[in-house]
């Protein structure tokens, strides 16, 4: 099978963001405990101010992973149209503390978490943004770098 | 909207081994460095012989963080019907040092790295196998632990 034509960047950057804007699009995202135990599930995904945002229990892995290490890798879309985000923790946010922020999350993802008792939001910064769909797209996968979109 | 009624284990874990010898299906694979570095990327799956088997460069950041730890967690299917499995690196295969492997590989996934210089065979077995589709699925979503079959 024929892969589509190689995008050019421009366009890999529009299509990412169209993606990351998408209602009710979901994340798998991976986290690492400090010694190194990889974690991965998937979660709802808003994408707001340049920036990424999940909903979850303080006392999962996953916000327990991201806390401690401050890192945290968000895969999303389908295996063969692919948007990667490295990202680092810019906050946490307790459910009941920013209105704005639980409006807009409600709005894109579907899912309002206040009201679940210990959710917090937890707003990851992109550091780096890469998105390919087959072996042709590897290069120039990378559309932002050191938090500085390339195109 | 109401999601469908929660499967029983024998089900889900029958719907997962389903999923997993699935014809070119893709798993996305986290891994982490000793540091606590998480990484994550989609590649293919072949599942045989109760080992999840990926093809890499020997030299990527993922066949690294794995030869590092023994450590990773994959996930698999679209994020809601998901099947997500916690591995140990069982072992190392040059991609000339297994004809059986490579040919089953090949047949399963569509793509044969025989000819790609540096990639490698990363044979892994699961401890742990979890599956589930919405919420109602969360409780009872361990097929396996300590890699045994729960069901």
């Amino acid at each position: 099978m024929t892969p589509p034509e190689a995008r050019d960047g421009a366009t890999r950057t529009a299509d990412t963001l169209a993606t990351l804007r998408t209602e009710g699009i979901d994340a798998w995202v991976a986290t690492a405990s400090p010694d190194g135990m990889p974690h991965l599930v998937p979660l709802s995904l808003l994408w707001s101010e340049e920036k990424a945002v999940i909903a979850l229990p303080a006392s999962s892995l996953t916000a327990r992973n991201l806390t401690a290490t401050g890192r945290a890798r968000l895969g999303v879309g389908p295996t063969r149209d692919v948007v990667l985000l490295d990202v680092v923790l810019d906050r946490a946010v307790d459910v009941g503390d920013d209105e704005v922020l639980a409006d807009v999350y409600a709005a894109q993802t579907g899912w309002d978490p206040r009201g679940s008792a210990g959710y917090v939001y937890l707003v990851l910064r992109p550091t780096r943004v890469q998105a390919w769909r087959e072996g042709n797209e590897i290069a120039g996968r990378t559309l932002m770098r050191d938090g500085v979109w390339v195109h």
